[in-house]
C-alpha cells in the first residue's frame, strides 16, 4: 500500500535551481501575477506551463531586476491568545505545563504594585515554579535602558519569561529573550535597517507569555518589539515573527486600573494601528519580492487577513473607546478595547503600520516640554497614542486618493453615512471624521500646536521621519524620490498643526 | 533601578493554592462571570475584593460542584498560514530555515503525481534536504491505516514532517508526528474520549508544515484529526491545539487540479464549519471550566474571535463556492474558497462544529451504496461535505430559536433580505437559504432519500451520532437527557430525508 522514494539531493538537481527560480519567477509586468487583483477583472485561462514558457521568453530578451519585483504572498502568524476575566493566574499552569522551571518576570514600577502581578506571583507560586522579578523597564525603551535588562537576566539563565505591562514591558521582555538565546550577538545585528543590520532571527527562541495591562500596544500578539536608539536619535526596533509571544493571556481585570487618560492615548494607538494597517499598501505591490520566506517582513502591507482583523478592531473602538474613556465602570466597553487592542494587533502585526506611526517618533522624541492631562509623572510627556493620532487627520485626507472604497468604508465605521460621497472626497470625509472622534474624545490636542511644535520645528520633525523606512514603505501615495517624499512630510506636518 | 526578587516556593504557598482556586472561584450564579453578555445590560460596580468576598461566603453556604461550573475564557490559536500563487515551493527554504535534515513527506497515491507534489520535491532538492515519502495515506483514514503510517516512519526518525494533499493526508500526518513523539504511547491514549483517553500533549510535537490540496477541511490551521476507529465503527480523532501544524502553505495554484464536485463537496464542508461554528454555544456556556488550561478543548464554542473569521468564511463561501463549481478557469473564485476553507478552519478550530458535523459521521459511514455523481473511484462514496450538508436544513431550522440574531445575520449572509423576518422565523428563513442554495449549486442530494436512506435506517444513524460527544456538546439547543436527545436527532434525521 505504501511506496517510499528515498531522495539524496544532488549536484545536479542543486545546480538546477537557479534556472528553476528565473522560470518560476513572474515578472512584475505579467498580468496574471504581478497584480492579483487584476484576476477580479479577466480570467486567465493559459496553462501553467505555457505560462512558464512566456515568462521565459520574456526573461531571456529582459532580465528580471529582483530588486524591483513585487510580493506574491503573504503570511498570517499571531500568538495565541487567552481572553476571559481572571484568566491571568492561570499563568502559573501554562509554565508547569511547557515544563518551564526558571522563569524571568518582567514588568515595570508601577505595574509591580497591581493586582496583575499579585495574581500571576500567587499563579507561579501554586505551581512551585522558581523565578525572578525584573521590575526596571523604562517606560519608552532606550537601547541602554535593554541592555541593562539583558545584562540583568543572563546570570539567572531562564527557561522561560513572563512580561506583565504595557507594550514597553513586553517590547523589553522580547529583546531579553532574544539577546538571551543569542547571547554572542552584537546589539545591532537584528536591529532593523538601516540602523541595524536586520539579520533574521533563525532559531526559535525562549517561551515568552505576555499579559498586557493596557489595551493598546496589541504587542502580546505582534513580533515586534520598539526602542529609542540614543546614538541615532531615533526611534527603531527588531521586527521579525520569531519574536512573537508564545501565548498573550487577555484579562479584562487587568485593564481595570488604568486611568481615564490612558485609557484614552491607548486607545488611539489601537485607533491609528488598525487605520494605518487597513489603508496600508496591499502586500503584493510592495517591493522587492523575498527570495527567502525568512525575510518576509511581518509589516507586509494590506492582506485578505489582516484586513478582517482591522476594520473589526477599527469598528470595535470606534464604538467602545468613548465609553471606556468616559465611565470608569463601564467593564463591558474596557473588556471590548482589550480585545480590540489584541485584534488591531494581529492586524497590524501581519500588515504594518505607516504615517501616523513613523511621523509620531519625532513629535513624541522631539516633545519641547508639553505634559499630557491626565499623566502624573515629573517629566513631561506626549503619550505614544496622542503623537499617533495627531497627525491621523492630515495623513488620511493625504492618503484618500489612493484606495478611495478603503477609506469610505473606515468613514462609515465612524458612523457617517457614505452613501452620497463622491470616490475624491473619501480622504476629506475620514478626516473630518477622524479629527470629530478626537474632539469628542476629550481632552486631545487639536493638532501639533497645542503640542508645543510651530512651523520652525517641522523641518526637524521631517528629518526625524525619513528614516522609519520600515513603515513609510508602506504608505499609500508617499513618493519614492527622497526630495519629493521630504516635501509631503513637510505638508503634512503643516497640515497637522491644527485640524 | 532595577531589583530582584528571588522567590522559593514553600510548602505553605502550595498549601494556600487549593484555598485560592476556591476564592477565585466564580460560581454560575453569580451575575456578573457566569454570563458576561449579562454587562450589556448592566455595569455592575462592585470592587473586585468584595466580590471575591461575596463568592466566598457563598462557597461556604453551598460547595460548588465544579463539574457544573462555566467556563470563562476562550484561547484563539492557530497555524501560520502562507497565502500566494507559487508558494509551495518555498517550503525547501522553511525547512532549511529551521534547520530540519529529514522530513517525512505524507500524501496519497492521487496527489503524489499533481504538480504540487513535484513543487514541493523541488524546493526540498534545491536545498539539499533528505526526505522520504509516504504516500500509502487513506482517503477517510481508518486506526488502521493511520497505524500502517506510523509504523512506516518511525525507523526513518524524522526530524519534520510535511503534508500534501487534502483533510485525510493532513491528519494523517499529524498523528505520525503524535506518535513519533510519544513512542511508547497506546494508541488509544490521546484519541478523545471516551473512545480514548483523551490525554492532553503535554510537549511540543516535531515542525509539520500542511500545504492543502483541496478548499475544503481547513486541517492546516487546526489541532484535530479525524479517523475512523473500526473497533468502535465510529469515527473519532485527536483534538488539541499541540497538534496544529507550525504553517500551513495555502497555494491557489493546488486547488486548481479539483474536479468540479470536489470543488462542490469540500466547499459545503467550508460552508458548514462556518455556519455551525458561528451558531455553536457560545463558550461561556460550556461546562466544565478547565481546572487547568491545557484541558481547554480546541472546540470551545463561540467567542468573539472566531466569530470574525466564521462570518467571513460563511460570506465568502456563498460568494464564491457556486463560480468555483460552474468554472473550472475561475481562478479568482477558486483562490478566495481556498482562503475561505482556512479562515473557517480557524474558526471552527477554535469554535467547534456541532449537529451537521455529528449526524455525518453515520451518514457516510452506513452508505448503503451510494455514489456521488464526478467522483470516479470504483466504490460508493458519500463525500464528507455531501454527508454533512444533507442534514444543514433540518438542523438549523430546529437551532434557530436558541439564537434568532445570529440565525438571521446568516440567512443575511446568503442574500434574505432579513428586514421584515420575524425573530421566531429565524431558523426556519436560514433553514429556506440553505436548501435554495444546495438547489441552485447542482448535483446535490435533496435530501438522505436521495442517498439511499430511508426511515427504517434512522435508529442506527441516531445510535451512530449519539457518541459523537465531543461535537454534539457544543449544539444549541440539544437536550443533555439522553432520552431526549435521542428523540432530538431521530426528528432532524426524519426531516432530513427530503429537504
Amino acid at each position: 500500500m505504501a511506496s517510499a522514494i528515498r531522495v539524496a539531493p544532488t549536484k545536479a538537481a542543486r545546480a538546477m535551481s537557479l534556472l528553476r527560480t528565473v522560470q518560476y519567477t513572474h515578472p512584475p509586468s505579467c498580468p496574471c501575477h504581478g497584480n492579483p487583483s487584476h484576476h477580479h477583472h479577466h480570467k486567465p485561462s493559459n496553462s501553467l506551463l505555457s505560462h512558464a514558457k512566456r515568462n521565459l521568453q520574456r526573461n531571456y530578451a529582459t532580465p528580471v531586476d529582483l530588486s524591483r519585483q513585487k510580493e506574491y504572498a503573504f503570511e498570517m502568524a499571531a500568538s495565541s491568545i487567552r481572553f476571559g476575566p481572571g484568566v491571568t493566574k492561570e499563568v502559573g499552569m501554562d509554565f508547569k505545563n511547557m515544563g518551564a522551571k526558571r522563569v524571568c518576570v518582567v514588568t515595570d514600577s508601577t505595574v509591580k504594585h497591581l493586582n496583575a502581578m499579585k495574581q500571576v506571583q500567587e499563579g507561579l507560586d501554586q505551581e512551585g515554579i522558581d523565578y525572578i522579578v525584573y521590575d526596571g523597564v523604562r517606560v519608552e525603551p532606550k537601547d541602554t535602558s535593554i541592555k541593562e535588562a539583558i545584562a540583568f537576566v543572563k546570570p539567572y539563565a531562564p527557561d522561560a519569561f513572563l512580561a506583565v505591562g504595557g507594550g514597553s514591558v513586553i517590547d523589553t521582555a522580547k529583546l531579553m529573550n532574544l539577546y538571551t538565546c543569542y547571547p554572542n550577538a552584537d546589539f545591532l545585528d537584528f536591529v532593523n535597517a538601516p540602523l541595524g543590520k536586520g539579520l533574521p532571527i533563525d532559531k526559535p527562541l525562549l517561551p515568552l507569555i505576555a499579559v498586557p495591562t493596557t489595551a493598546g500596544t496589541g504587542s502580546e500578539t505582534t513580533g515586534s518589539a520598539i526602542f529609542d536608539l540614543a546614538s541615532a536619535r531615533a526611534k527603531t526596533g527588531v521586527a521579525h515573527r520569531a519574536l512573537k509571544p508564545t501565548l498573550g493571556i487577555c484579562d479584562p481585570l487587568n485593564t481595570r486600573t488604568m486611568p481615564s487618560a490612558v485609557h484614552a492615548s491607548s486607545g488611539l494607538d489601537v485607533l491609528c494601528h488598525s487605520l494605518e494597517s487597513w489603508t496600508a499598501i496591499p502586500y503584493n505591490e510592495r517591493i522587492p519580492r523575498p527570495q527567502n520566506p525568512i525575510n518576509r517582513p511581518a509589516y507586509q502591507g494590506a492582506n485578505p487577513i489582516s484586513d478582517i482583523f482591522s476594520l473589526q478592531a477599527l469598528r470595535s473602538t470606534v464604538k467602545y473607546l468613548p465609553r471606556a474613556v468616559r465611565d470608569p465602570d463601564d467593564h463591558e466597553a474596557q473588556s471590548e478595547m482589550l480585545l480590540a487592542a489584541t485584534l488591531a494587533g494581529v492586524g497590524f502585526g501581519n500588515a504594518g503600520v505607516h504615517l501616523c506611526h513613523g511621523m509620531s517618533y519625532p513629535v513624541s522624541g522631539q516633545n519641547r516640554g508639553y505634559k499630557h492631562t491626565g499623566y502624573n509623572v515629573p517629566y513631561p510627556i506626549i503619550p505614544h497614542g496622542v503623537s499617533v493620532a495627531v497627525t491621523a487627520p492630515a495623513v488620511f485626507r493625504f492618503t484618500g486618493a489612493t484606495n478611495p472604497e478603503r477609506h469610505l468604508a473606515a468613514a462609515e465605521a465612524f458612523g457617517v453615512d457614505i452613501s452620497n460621497v463622491k470616490r475624491e472626497s473619501a480622504g476629506e470625509v475620514l478626516s473630518e471624521a477622524i479629527a470629530k472622534f478626537l474632539e469628542e474624545l476629550g481632552d486631545q490636542p487639536r493638532g501639533l500646536k497645542d503640542l508645543g511644535f510651530g512651523k520652525e520645528h517641522i523641518d526637524e520633525l521631517v528629518e526625524g521621519t525619513i528614516p522609519q523606512k520600515r513603515v513609510l514603505m508602506l504608505a499609500p501615495g508617499l513618493a519614492e524620490e527622497l526630495g519629493e517624499e521630504r516635501e509631503q512630510l513637510r505638508k503634512l506636518f503643516e497640515e497637522s498643526l491644527v485640524h
